[in-house]
């Protein structure tokens, strides 16, 4: 992994990061930190627990003399997969985890966050300046995971609760479509920024003669999908995804409730009617691909997307490419625990390329590969052709 | 059902029951009452609306002029099985509502227990009263269900926190085994006191001459039958036991963990050395079936308990019977909503007799038939002999 | 178990149920013996490898000098439920077993046969007479299982085959209700008859005043309560049998089919209409007991119904009772692998009196408890209403 | 598609491939014609009627003059996921179909394969031709089924009996590694010979310098692993992998059983002892990629390994490669039913390359893409290294 070390910043930029996750949580109750309504919706305390946890286990406790962990039982109750630093609570049960209190947790994250402020002002190595960087892109990370969860449960509220945000979708400029020449271009990460492990290793890569459009789908448009059927047409879909379809009853984009005949949409602003010229929101892979299906075209692969990014207008939502999550050539995963943050998810999962109105600013960019498995939507998700 | 009527003790009554239902909640924090760990723990707050809905569905909506909801939405959420009533949130998601917020509810409970209490004032039928009588043991019904949910929270967090609580077993004295005579007896509900609709219909029943222990067994006999591959013997087990067994991996009591060789026990003052003198609890219908098999014995049935309850000395621990929960001969469901409290959970549930620590004390009676399915055991519940 | 013990007679019985089981199997092609549609319905080539493993392993092995086994792996193979006896194929993979053929288990049937056959010339004590008398017993059970899987294995065929069989059912005279007095009365097997230990414990009930149809429920009075919406409203429904109606999706009796608006039944006799004047026939406790609901009325306890049995026109259809089969005082289980075969049921499953057309005549008797979970409806079981 | 089309060979290759498919269940019993184990395993009677179905649905009824069907319920019966066709017996319910009897089934390939006969004798359309080649290479397809399913049924009886086989591994030969240089290749399907749509689109690729084994690893490299504790690391696995061996308690490839100390592996030939030098055969892609890792290696691509295919000595076992499998730049799907075929598969699957033992002939071409889920592993399928 490439670093950027200039000391003075990252103190600066950590407390920042730290300052931003709690914000993100702003308007909510100290009822509302606890559940998991499904397995993969984490519970907002666990989040504020994990990420400073991460700090503590891979920073503090190794490197700090002297440091003296907040609590034996934080490091069982916060660490969320690194099998390689011992036992952890099981994913699905987070949500039963009432204790510590979200009053600890935020505690917790006082005493680590000024620890680790510092420790940033002693003269650190570039090895372990390297892992707080990783340390606050995983932060980051997290924080747009946060306003996913936090959407979810507030949207299977019965009252709908409305949030204090900034996040709004705006209405997309169509300039058509975008072409891309034949011929072998190069792939991956190559400034000195920071970036994660399975964004390196530059490769080159060939690429046929295709178009890309320049805006995502619209909610206009995906309503001329369902209104034509789109929803029990199985030629449209994967196997999969038609099975997808029929056990999980989808006939709609997630959030999406026909109230007296009138299409509504949970947003984090509350329930609001769908504003047909805005983009299509929180729709799965099968979704995107049978939509495309549909249309006659597909979905760009990962690899046209960052080919043709700069000509493109991208960053409200995510977007699902055709491409599985595969490692390019001569990936190396990193040692150790952190090894374990990318590599072992190269299996049944779908790239999404860009980013969101949820993402924090620095994980905005065109080499950045997001990954999902298929079925998945909860997240900012849109769709964009090719052909 | 039968109803004592004396208005002023009533809401005298009332009001100390609801006071009773905060109190078991006095060492909650407010992240701890929207859990829902398993499908069959209710969150805290959704006993402290639920019971609060009770009365101003069934009373205030009903017959008090010009009553106001309290709020649209809360009906929806606090609404348990009765069908008739309309729509219900499903049990298996209680845990994911964070809204209304505790505070909220809290505000719920007060408004309701002042117009209430206000309606007590006035002139009002027998009929009302009657269903104000039922609120007040359903509530006391939902305070002993409320303390075997919080144990369970509590009993899984990984910290095992303790409660203030003056719950204590004791240890019982043994005065071997009490006869009973063979011949005609009756059974059922007599006296002008509140009971249920499943009490009723007192009737004649024929018994055989039998013994019943005097005492309830003891965790140190308990711990023999472990030791005495209690667990892994299938010719001790009914087949559905021993199917619940395997698929569960039980290999103690609810709760029991075993440390470094000696085993240690969550209760509601926090992980202690199980006690071999006290009684064993948190066992299951199969497992308390199965430790009589291997002593050689059967389990009372609930006429042979109610027969014999006068010469019991009983109150600590529900006490299993090998009765199924059946209607007693000429029993009538009550009409409408109330009518589904009981009559429809006449299947598939097997009596328990006597009454525990956590039972509030009206509804510790020598009739009351308390019902469970036989796999459970997070409600408080021991072993009686008989032969 | 009290058993009649005329040697030569048992050995013209035993020959004579061993041809029954094969007759029974006469419409079968040899596709047909292996399958397994539902795991509580076993392969035909199972019931019959079965009956003959029991009289191989506990009368032959046990007892007959020099007796070789037919094959050591017929043990493993056709074992069912006796833990007691070693390990076992997994019931819900009978239907994966191939082999052995159906050819080796009529060959294994006729080895068996011909070496018992010869045995039972030798001068056998009680005990090995009572071991004989109890497989022979226990291959009837099986004679009828067959029946019924039979008929599900064939009445899930998209053609809908007919088999060459006697069992048709015939309407029945109505003389209204058979009242019986308040009293105490005797409940039990009293002759020197066969019966099985769950019939022993003579013992004294105690019966209040009842009426018992003299009739069961026809499919004409059955089809009044679908039109009514019977399967539709909840409060006719335990909530067990409501969860039961809404996750399996049932409308009607098992085997029934609306073709045209009109209904069908699959019988052994292939696809016909329903018979309005025969009795229904494929029900669920369940629905049983929701029937009687709709009509304000209530299904016979097993003891009213023993009491009753003199004055009933009794034995087309098995009738669910609302007793829980439960062990009668004093019950004693035997000894041994025997012993696994009624104690350990004693548990979530409803007791059916009387007899079917599918029951061997020597288990057509009035102290017979038969029984099954309160979900199941593949057996030949009708409803009898009480009031 | 490309088809071969010299119409006196192709009737004679038609009945040559209708021979071969009977050839391959030579060994069975009537027994073992009917039985599903596992969902995906499908009854050799389902493979037997549905290649027949194919040629009669797609061919005779479409095409032939006058052609009157077999039977109309075998529509039903045989259809298999063609949802553009009508409806179908569920996938999992295929075991329970005992009707038609193989009798009826063969009688039903002899009528189908007699009118398709003389069919083919007619002056046929480039397009009917087409479509028959489809049905030929598609019963082809089964047959390679048809060995995994009869070998999964075998495999699970508990005498693990032999079948009449010319399926034998051989020992390869170890030539070390096989280097391909950096540069632009094609890929993808060139000559006039029959090919499926997704080897189609003949398209270039930009490979980087690596290196291929010469051979497949063997059973004692592989055994190597487990004694290294390959399935207790989890940092060899995927995440998903990792879920599997624990859900799944995989220890070792499918079809060993360890034997008081000694690995014995069941093959067509019956339960012998592992042999060290053969290829390790029914590994999961999971599997492969965690031994990969351990070897610090990894798997080619499904390119790396056509480009290198020239140089290789393959055919014994399918090979898994690290490529999902996606379509080809400008890929194309075939109309109608046929185009259900394959593109519906192109998500959630990974890509095998090569051929196996039980692979027909003309199955066996570099480009050819087989494909399933990483967590199968009944079909034959082996593992090879690259760097």
């Amino acid at each position: 992994m490439e670093v950027l070390t200039v000391t003075s910043t990252l103190k600066d930029r950590f407390l920042e990061i730290r300052k931003n996750t709690e914000r993100i949580c702003s308007s909510l109750e100290k009822d509302d930190f606890s559940t998991q309504p499904v397995a993969y919706v984490s519970p907002p305390k666990w989040h504020l627990g994990h990420t400073t946890w991460f700090f503590e286990q891979f920073v503090l406790s190794e490197y700090k003399k002297d440091y003296r962990l907040f609590s034996d039982d934080f490091s069982y109750c916060f660490n969320s997969y690194y099998n390689n630093v011992g036992d952890r609570i099981l994913r699905a049960n987070r949500g039963n985890m009432t204790r510590p209190t979200i009053d600890d947790v935020f505690n917790y994250r006082r005493y680590v966050s000024q620890h680790l402020s510092e420790f940033l002002d002693e003269d650190l190595s570039a090895d372990i300046l390297e892992i707080v960087e990783i340390g606050m892109q995983h932060e980051q990370q997290h924080q747009e995971l946060l306003t996913y969860d936090i959407k979810y449960i507030f949207g299977n509220q019965p009252a709908f609760p409305a949030l204090e945000t900034n996040i709004q979708l705006q209405q997309e400029i169509d300039n058509g479509f975008i072409e891309i020449n034949e011929g072998v271009y190069e792939i991956g990460h190559k400034s000195k920024e920071f970036c994660f492990d399975n964004e390196l290793g530059v490769h080159k890569t060939y690429i046929h003669k295709c178009k890309i459009a320049s805006k995502l789908v619209t909610n206009g448009e995906y309503i001329e999908f369902i209104e034509a059927g789109g929803y029990t047409n199985f030629n449209l879909w994967h196997a999969d995804g038609w099975d997808w379809v029929k056990s999980e009853q989808i006939t709609s984009p997630m959030y999406w409730h026909k109230h007296k005949g009138i299409w509504m949409q949970y947003t984090l602003k509350g329930l609001v009617e769908v504003d047909l010229n805005l983009p299509v929101n929180h729709v799965s892979f099968y979704e995107a691909w049978a939509f495309a299906e549909w249309k006659g075209m597909r979905l760009p692969t990962e690899f046209e997307w960052e080919v043709a990014s700069k000509q493109l207008n991208y960053g409200q939502l995510w977007e699902w490419t055709n491409s599985a999550y595969l490692p390019y050539p001569n990936y190396q995963k990193a040692e150790g625990a952190i090894g374990e943050y990318n590599g072992k998810f190269m299996v049944n999962t779908m790239v999404l390329r860009g980013a969101s109105l949820a993402t924090p600013k620095y994980h905005c960019r065109p080499t950045y590969r997001n990954f999902f498995t298929p079925d998945t939507r909860w997240h900012f998700s849109g769709i964009r052709l090719a052909k």
